[in-house]
């Protein structure tokens, strides 16, 4: 069985294409009752092997299909090695399943691995602080400061970076909160909970102002991305039920949606410890 | 306070340089008991703003100095281009505070970031599933079935994806069990609990050998990775106190050990939900 699954043109630079995605597990989907996306399940598809070893039972699937969704065209756009500015060749190596690029001068394999937003929901008394972007995606939407780890640092030192450079606040880091991953981007979230080590905060050239707002008042309708409307519903719907907790979970955006509509999407794989 | 940190040579390709480091943050570094590396602590350093915020207090540091430890060496390695094949100059980008690679011909920055290592706690009527690795780094320890996440999947069909790779297991996850990170070779662990689908597994082209060890035969004095070594002691611990939780943490390797000395850490920032 094929699925069609359109990978969109969101905010990596991903072009558009269709390609047949094949998989062969259940998946443990939980939609969070908020949200206004539809359920959506991955089935279980194609085993490419079947199983002998339970005599008189059905054939069990034995190889997962692993196929994930990836965009060959941001593969394509590697056309030299970094190190020997040689020029690469477009192959799936021996022993791999994924295209890749091939230097053909010196052999290097040039992977693409997904990158990790580090942010921060701080909590103070009562209220969450948020910023409106001053750049580009979501300009002018409201998000968590956050931003992509960089190498040589943890993930809490980075989301307090980012929270230092967005909205010029300083904080101590509380409790990993949530992991939210976006496979169509290669993006995932690592959100943790944070409190002000005192009341100075002030934009940052990325945010054009930081503001906190009241539970009630958080401006639902015009965050910048899926991942804060779900960070931020997660956060609400555990405080309704008096025990924050953290939260595992895959946003895979509503095939065919707009990128501007951050709530066509299904939360996938919700898990919690 | 400058504080040496050195960079080391471990399975990562970093070369070794000594860096200064300036903080300004408390830690909340925990450190496992049972390990056998000593405590250490990131200190407050070099607050390179004051606040006048508190009249009559003490200066309170203001802007946190986030300088991560990072090698130069590595983005000196970047000397082209991937997408124009341009020569790269070494720069600090206007507006930013790290040293880039920076294509001359069209201007695009090489950003490196962080990877992540999906893999999986695979629990079988009190035993756990470890992999003998065929392949270097680390040839002939043991490991968690692990390795990197691609783009296109989410960091739970990742680890299930390595799983067959490298245990021939079809498992399940369960819940995720831990967030590690490697500040000083870029590397992220996120590990699952998972359990086995059917009892069928046999090792992949990287691996020697796969079994159930029982949780007192757990080889701890041949084990791959550091990581590994967190991973396991904290499902251990987790066990002996009746629940287990998920884990966030950061593993600093002491300075001046050897790669091959997966005791030599601390476990820093040990967070819980």
């Amino acid at each position: 069985m094929l699925k069609a699954v359109q990978i969109l043109n969101w905010s990596s630079g991903l072009t558009i294409i269709t390609q047949r995605l094949t998989k062969t597990r259940n998946s443990s989907s939980l939609k969070l009752s908020t949200f206004s996306s539809p359920p959506r399940r991955i089935l279980p598809l194609n085993p490419t092997r079947m199983s002998s070893s339970q005599p008189g039972s059905d054939p069990l699937p034995k190889s997962p299909a692993f196929v994930s969704v990836q965009s060959s065209g941001a593969v394509r756009k590697i056309k030299f090695c970094q190190l020997c500015g040689g020029t690469t060749k477009h192959e799936i190596p021996d022993g791999e399943e994924k295209l890749r690029a091939i230097c053909t001068h010196c052999g290097r394999i040039a992977y693409q691995n997904p990158k990790m937003v580090v942010g921060c929901l701080i909590e103070h008394e009562g209220k969450v602080l948020l910023c409106k972007r001053n750049i580009q995606p979501s300009h002018g939407l409201w998000t968590l400061p956050a931003g992509y780890l960089e190498v040589g640092e943890s993930a809490a030192e980075g989301a307090m970076r980012e929270t230092w450079e967005e909205a010029g606040a300083t904080v101590e880091v509380i409790s990993p909160f949530a992991q939210l991953d976006i496979p169509l981007i290669g993006q995932t979230y690592v959100i943790f909970l944070a409190r002000l080590k005192n009341l100075d905060f002030a934009p940052g050239p990325e945010s054009i102002e930081c503001r906190l707002f009241g539970l009630e008042e958080i401006p639902f309708d015009s965050l910048a991305f899926s991942s804060i409307y779900v960070t931020l519903n997660l956060y609400l719907e555990d405080l309704k039920k008096g025990k924050v907790k953290f939260h595992y979970g895959t946003i895979n955006k509503r095939p065919g949606s707009s990128p501007s509509d951050i709530r066509a999407f299904t939360l996938d794989y919700h898990l919690q410890p």
